[in-house]
């Protein structure tokens, strides 16, 4: 550690706000599902379900992979070989597909661009979808070229007239001497700019889709995306579980461009509709915005809406994905098969950092991979751990994925009877496989006030996990964007004494919130 | 590898561009400078002078850090532990201060953030530059609506008039009643799109910053940006080595918005500029862009600009920084400070990802902890490694720098000999330390036509990449964007030898160009 006269450099008011809730515990050993700090020299272990916010569906440092890691460095495996053949990023996209095939009983290939984080692999999608968006645009431009051209030769050969609607159409009220070239310059500026403007992109209100400049706008908490929004291209969030609302955004945002058409020696103008939508992503389980599932119906509606406007749904199974749900793919629950998937944080094992954009064989645009490129992407280390993850996840038959439904099974049992034991306290409890959430009542209006001005501070959930910390040795956090909720995401290998030890934690937690003790919470009495 | 049957899902297009230039080789164990591949079952022996893109200044696997980062897996460091205090990433940020107090000679301290690469960290400096930025907006609109409320008062306790050529600037032409109100309002429509418009950054001309969607709008290169600018922000890329352009684009960009102002009883209207400039990024030696070092004057016009306009300047050090230019920082070569920095590449010593934004405390906002994350960054494992590379290179009072300008020196002096035999071949060898260019001249009229129309789809550099690498198994290939420029990286571990086979390989490959020997150099004959 740096001597005590030096200034923390590295995120000290993060340190502090850490340090004023007794959350700066400095780790120093992980193991499956335990965190291990020190005090006084010696070790004292953490129970964590918090799991790298879901990286690690095989917990700490696995022994497996751990050796596997090593067994790569002792093979001096080259991690930087760019621009060469890396069969091993080969096959993990075949592994990965044939995971898909199986989960979604569909024969289409998909083809995979390999990132490093889970935000990279989502601003990857952003440029592929908008790479997508263009050629649609393209063609469409082409169409209305070679409509002007046509209409243009039949009024030349005087086999065709401009129709007085036309000129109406465009606003041309001159019609003097070359009125045509006078129509065609009224629909190439109103065309321009529509075709020049940026795409929008769907997601849900309360999604997650990392923080970088692009991917942070279709984030939704908005202390996250506001400041930045001047940054790029935006998203518009349509409520989570309304059907109905993904149509009616559609037409809201419908925009149309002019065509010209020759018809019966009538140049007519019509409208054409611009795809104006990038693509519509969605997490089959939203992480940060408080464990919630989408809706089959919504799942089928979403599906339905990129279909007829011919955009690509792009899955963000960052957290959800990679047996999190009891499956491979969440949204493989609600019968969504994405044109994109975007897989991460477990994807790495808990010891590489990889993430994975899928796409679909019939919406891939080849030319992409000479556009786009990354120096740390697609290495052969990170590359063979995720091969062994999802060796693993497939072994014996996917023994791991009905552990992740056992285990997951017992953890919401738990948390259904502190559900039941504390009405007043603790208002739902949802999820699915090992990523759960356990919601708390809006205590902003307690009578407590420490734990009233908690809440209104979007604070509660930090405050519980410090005192679950500090009294239990337990390790739990909010979701990023709905602090009232606790997400519990521990490793496969979680078993019934943790899950014991976090009982007990949660049920002194409401306990306390119950009789209004927040100053026991916080540690001060 | 997957069998026969089974189709490439992993970037097939950019395998069967390789494959065509005799580039696909499958890289199976890299050691210091050297990569190897398999034929026959028996290992062969390439030297690598693209070093991971300017990822390994200590070379493939070096055995000290492979060492650490098995002892790091054997001690079970732990790599998720979000949200609790990370000691190790303060080390490596005091470490990099240490350094950059050296090199620079300044004493402020520089505040750390981390991400997963350098494209990442690039985003991370977009977004603080526009919380900078935001915070500057948010002042001056602050002091625009406190003193129209000042007039507002004035004019109702009769103590001021509003002008007329007030209403005249603002295009308030009905002065009934009200007039006051009215002036307001014609201010605020003025005012608030210019407000709410993004930032324009600044770089240079040939930039690279990465490909993010945020980022990639700052890399010059036409062909990677454009088909995705509808995605984020924009840049202005000014001339390389041009600094009166500098004030000239300035100038351009100006953009004022109207402010309140009462003097001697009378309120008039006045204009007040708007900060729209989000910060100049400048690599102090351009990679990409084909080996180009920032002139001394440049650097001085840069850093004058940034001064006198209140906005950052980012140096983006991911390939030139770490010990690359001989120096940590390449920027004190040139004597240019940055506001922020950005490192990544070599800093992760060929084995970990990670990348590491600096920000100068006296621009630095606290609160950009509080909305910024990332679930991979800042973990233990890649910030150690860090640390580590940061010490080797520190090591015998900076024993590594001498080695990289010693070693710089000798592979200069032979690319100078080439350079010398083949005018008609090569046209410039530049660079600094162990970042070294050598410029082919442009062979697109060639007589050659397999020469030429390489030069003119702008393979001719991954032509001679495969040449190298085919007939004297030397792996080079030319920068991104400047793809007639063969670009040196090789590790401080460069040997006399490898500098050797190099020679022969360029002396062999600029015969067959000056020979006009095209075939020969595909291979084809």
């Amino acid at each position: 550690m740096g001597s005590v006269a030096e200034p923390e450099l590295a995120e000290a008011h993060m340190r502090q706000l850490l340090g004023s809730l007794g959350l700066d515990v400095n780790y120093v050993r992980g193991q499956a599902n335990t965190l291990y700090f020190l005090d006084n020299g010696q070790e004292h272990a953490v129970v964590d379900f918090v799991g790298g916010y879901g990286s690690l569906i095989f917990g700490h440092n696995h022994p497996k992979l751990v050796a596997y890691a090593k067994q790569l460095l002792d093979a001096q495996v080259p991690i930087h070989a760019q621009f060469s053949y890396h069969p091993y990023a080969n096959e993990l996209a075949t592994a990965l597909n044939r995971v898909h095939r199986r989960e979604f009983g569909t024969a289409e290939d998909y083809r995979a661009i390999f990132a490093n984080s889970g935000a990279e692999a989502v601003e990857t999608a952003l440029k592929h979808a908008e790479m997508d968006r263009s050629i649609r645009l393209a063609a469409l431009g082409e169409q209305i070229h070679s409509h002007v051209e046509e209409a243009r030769a039949a009024v030349a050969a005087g086999a065709a007239v401009v129709a007085d609607q036309a000129y109406d159409t465009v606003g041309v009220t001159d019609r003097s001497a070359d009125s045509y070239e006078r129509l065609v310059e009224a629909v190439h500026r109103h065309n321009e700019p529509k075709f020049a403007r940026s795409p929008l992109f769907l997601t849900l209100e309360g999604s997650f889709h990392g923080k970088l400049a692009g991917s942070l706008q279709l984030t939704h908490n908005s202390a996250y995306r506001l400041p930045f929004r001047a940054l790029a291209a935006q998203a518009r969030f349509l409520p989570f579980d309304q059907p109905a609302a993904i149509d009616k955004a559609l037409d809201e945002e419908r925009t149309f461009v002019f065509d010209v058409v020759v018809r019966d020696g009538v140049v007519d103008v019509v409208e054409r509709e611009l795809p104006v939508i990038g693509g519509f992503f969605v997490e089959p389980i939203q992480g940060e915005g408080g464990i919630h599932e989408v809706g089959v119906d919504m799942a089928r509606a979403i599906r339905a809406a990129a279909d007829a406007g011919g955009f690509p749904v792009i899955l963000d199974e960052i957290q959800s994905g990679v047996g999190r749900s009891g499956a491979f793919f969440a949204g493989s629950h609600i019968g969504l098969t994405g044109d994109y998937y975007v897989l991460a944080k477990s994807l790495g094992g808990g010891l590489s950092k990889l993430s994975v954009l899928l796409v679909r064989d019939s919406r891939y645009q080849p030319d992409f991979e000479l556009l786009h490129s990354s120096t740390f992407a697609k290495d052969a280390f990170s590359c063979h751990i995720a091969r062994e993850v999802v060796q693993m996840l497939e072994a014996d038959d996917g023994a791991a994925y009905r552990r992740v439904v056992e285990r997951g099974d017992q953890l919401r049992a738990m948390l259904e009877r502190i559900h039941s034991a504390f009405p007043d306290v603790v208002k739902d409890c949802r999820g699915r496989g090992l990523m759960l959430g356990l919601e708390f009542q809006d205590q902003s209006t307690c009578d407590d006030e420490i734990i009233a001005s908690s809440a209104r501070d979007g604070l509660i959930g930090y405050v519980l996990a410090g005192y679950l910390l500090r009294e239990h040795r337990v390790r739990v956090f909010p979701t990023a964007s709905a602090s009232h909720t606790l997400r519990f995401e521990p490793s496969v290998e979680l078993t019934d004494d943790e899950i014991s030890q976090l009982e007990s934690g949660l049920e002194a937690a409401c306990q306390l919130l119950h009789e209004r003790a927040g100053a026991r919470l916080v540690g001060a009495a």
